[in-house]
């Protein structure tokens, strides 16, 4: 079993190389190599089976084509270029988003294996004129650039999978709280910062009202539900490969509540609450209500609660001291 | 006004450069130009403006930058591979279906003006898991590499109109009949033979049910969609400016009995009635319940009765004698 992780240095790539190392097996069968590849050179992680890093350039056929032969079984493909990137700079999301994924599967077409590719997508593929709940059958009517060239992979990852290039599979990411690390220019970083930081002593600002909601998932829980996506027999699958990734609705009032629950009440005092509208404006059009009902029904789960994620933010993230 | 028509050499492309010329204005403007541009040179039309015809490449960058300039106003894009080619084709129907419409964009992108374009999709889009009846938040999960290019045309189509980059809208056309011309290889061909062949005097075989159900739209009603299409204000058209074309839902009994009522009983004498489990097996497999109330709302417009796509045939496109 030879794993390759695209975006293999980033946070989710990181954890997904943890927990396969940890798990020494997937589909049934002993990992024999982890090649974790990325633009940078990625952080590798100990393992029983060898890990390879190594950097690469999606947008580079002979780089994608250097690093997947017919010797690999299963490919994550994480990298991606984000949201607020995408939307300032389109070519450089069409270039990675768009054409990335392509070389990837026109690479798989051409081998004569048929690897399973785990593609993850993102919910921003959601937004437009469509009624909620957003269901499994809602049109994609992306209102980033980024979500547009999430939802042609997903139609991609489908057609090269139908004919049989590939074993395609793509999971619709929720936004991931709590995120490990800092505060970045994401007009969605608070919904981590408010959590981490007070738990890490520091004052973190609330931009938005304590009635806010939106659609989170565990990065611990993230990490999971890809790999059982991986392990998911391709008949099940049905003929929409593409699924959204259970999550769970919450206002940030029941985060801070969980928050608090599982580390007492000092952590929310750290919170400042100061109205931003230009964030506010931004995230009041993201779509909350979500329906992952194939994704439950084929093994993939939400948090059992938000004090989940809190504690395993405490557990796996939180810096020492 | 110049307009450009890729596909320009197509029944459709034909039918609306006469159209054009008929009506001598779009958009409230006087028409001062059109060109038709098409793989083979296509047949130019009489017109009170002039017409020139063109050979092109789409899948070429260059061919397509040399045909669109600050001039153009209006592009009907209505070049592509059909379903059963980019079927039989894979990098031919991704070259012709996705790169060409990128190569529009990508061209329609770096120019100062922002023109009008129509782009032709397909109600081929749909499939697979989705509920009835498909309506304008149905997802499209295409069960064809054509229906798949199609779709991502879409969310091209949407993106760079969002961005500015070209004022798209895009129409999913439904199968259409009765078309003129002669059979061909494709599963739909009875569509539109068993109504044609029997009115020319000439023997049809259906190879279906007569109460097999699909939905159709005349070439005529097509075109003044189209056209429609191209006048309807940008800001009516929402957040997505891709949606399906209005159709009606027939079974093969109501067309032939329409056909009667318009061309008496001796034409429906002429059908064959042999069933091939081969074309029933692809086109059972087809929507036919469709719900396309935003078009409607727009001011596109179904055929009134099937007796209407008949009598068109017969003053349209019928062979004298």
């Amino acid at each position: 079993m030879n794993i390759l992780i695209l975006g293999g240095g980033g946070f989710i790539g990181q954890k997904l190389a943890r927990k396969l190392s940890e798990n020494g097996t997937l589909r049934g069968k002993a990992i024999d190599r982890l090649v974790l590849a990325d633009v940078a050179s990625p952080a590798s992680v100990d393992a029983p089976f060898p890990v390879e890093t190594t950097t690469t350039d999606i947008t580079d056929r002979a780089s994608v084509d250097a690093l997947i032969d017919a010797e690999t079984d299963v490919i994550f493909h994480l990298a991606a270029v984000v949201s607020s990137h995408a939307e300032a700079e389109f070519e450089t999301g069409m270039a990675v988003n768009l054409t990335g994924v392509l070389n990837v599967l026109e690479r798989c077409r051409v081998l004569p294996s048929t690897p399973v590719l785990v593609f993850t997508s993102s919910l921003a593929v959601f937004g437009g004129e469509v009624p909620d709940p957003i269901e499994d059958w809602t049109i994609p009517n992306p209102q980033t650039s980024y979500g547009t060239q999430k939802a042609i992979g997903e139609l991609l990852v489908n057609d090269y999978s139908r004919r049989g290039f590939v074993d395609g599979r793509g999971f619709r990411l929720p936004t991931i709280s709590v995120r490990p690390g800092k505060p970045n220019r994401a007009a969605s970083s608070f919904m981590s910062s408010i959590i981490r930081e007070p738990l890490n002593g520091v004052e973190a600002v609330c931009p938005v009202d304590p009635d806010f909601k939106h659609y989170y998932l565990s990065p611990r829980r993230c990490v999971e539900n890809l790999i059982r996506g991986a392990e998911i027999p391709a008949p099940e699958l049905g003929m929409n490969r593409c699924m959204s990734m259970p999550g769970s609705t919450l206002s940030i009032r029941q985060m801070i509540d969980a928050m608090t629950d599982v580390a007492g009440p000092e952590p929310a005092k750290r919170i400042k609450w100061e109205k931003q509208p230009e964030i506010e404006s931004i995230v009041s059009g993201w779509r909350y209500d979500y329906n992952p009902a194939k994704a439950l029904r084929l093994g993939l789960v939400a948090d059992r609660d938000f004090r989940e994620n809190v504690q395993f933010y405490i557990d796996d993230d939180m810096p020492a001291g």
